[in-house]
């Protein structure tokens, strides 16, 4: 059986994008849950990690012998090997367009993505009205998430950004939880898409978990002195 | 017929990967040539990438009706199209391995492509010395990326990463010419790589072009004053 290592649920945007993809296409898996206890050589979180795969991080796919890491080469490899589900959309264009925007959210937005680390289970809506105010590049970010939001949906029909739940939908949903969890402001579209994302069973069921992890990480929020 | 947008040969390490697949896996294509004059929105270079994709950038693939951006959306939506050619290895273990690292280096490797950006035409010995000296995250990167390439040529058998000149060698190509143009250190089988790539035709074409191109551009090359 397929089994995927993962971080905590609350803090990591990556092993839950691989997650999402197992869960919501009902593909059979173990899951390997590795503590953030730092990311310190001597951690054992890194320890743990290194002994799956060089990079020392999560997601790892371990399919018996093979390793496959880094989430979108196991999104690619999940499509592959599961051609009877629709991890990519089935037309040729939408499908290029979805692996565009994957690959695009895999390297860019790094002003989001620093200035608002997921956190599943705080309120930082005060956080993220500062954030707001002073980070014009974090606004800019989420401007063009949202215009690659509009496009794909535009050109697919939506409701989500090509037609039905996809890769890209995955990709995306640990920044429908950064916007809301720092409560950025968003168009009343892109409010109804998150809220879409929200309420897919398989993000529902992760969000509930991350919620209920109750393990609080200082070096994780150093913007927050405990909770 | 595809149209690929690259910017210039000399600094876009970005185009030279999905230039490198349509050449060396001989796709008819028309180049289309974006001039860097800066990134800023009013340069020529931002207004004419802006017209073929949201985010500005080069490499842009267009086919038609559709334009596919980001380079490895480009390779995906190559080996899609082109069943026939082996961009990816044909083994299913080698091709998730072959992913695996190609999503890596597009995500990775910051202060490698931070600290010595693509410049092939130049001598950048003496910098390089300086940048090994001073910066152990560029040493830390680099020999991540010796032992990715051990690893792959291990479980392949070599000579390229995985086996035969893939998708895999394209996108290191361009840190191939950094290890090379900034002399950084590297071990006997890591430079006998490097040549192998070097010396591959289309990489070989691409690194002519580039060499003949004579657009220094100073805001590319901050670390030198002219040439």
């Amino acid at each position: 059986m397929l089994e995927l290592a993962i971080g905590n649920l609350n803090y990591s945007s990556w092993s839950m994008r691989a997650w999402l993809l197992l869960q919501h296409f009902n593909i059979p898996f173990r899951e390997r849950y590795l503590r953030f206890d730092g990311f310190e050589p001597d951690s054992v979180f890194k320890q743990s990690a290194l002994a799956l795969s060089a990079t020392g991080k999560v997601p790892v796919l371990i399919d018996g012998d093979l390793v496959v890491w880094d989430s979108l080469a196991i999104a690619e490899y999940l499509a592959e090997q599961y051609p009877d589900r629709p991890l990519w959309p089935a037309e040729r264009s939408l499908r290029a367009q979805a692996r565009s925007v994957c690959a695009q959210m895999h390297s860019d937005f790094a002003a989001l993505r620093t200035a608002c680390p997921m956190n599943i289970e705080a309120d930082l809506r005060q956080t993220g009205a500062l954030i707001w105010r002073d980070h014009p590049e974090v606004r800019r970010d989420v401007a063009q998430i949202e215009s690659l939001w509009e496009i794909s949906r535009a050109l697919s029909g939506g409701p989500f950004l090509f037609r039905e739940f996809s890769i890209a939908d995955a990709f995306f949903a640990p920044v429908c939880m950064r916007i809301r969890g720092y409560g950025l402001p968003v168009s009343k579209q892109s409010d109804d898409y998150i809220n879409r994302v929200a309420t897919t069973p398989a993000v529902a069921q992760w969000v509930q978990r991350a919620r209920a992890e109750n393990d609080f990480l200082a070096f994780e929020e150093p913007y927050r002195l405990g909770r």
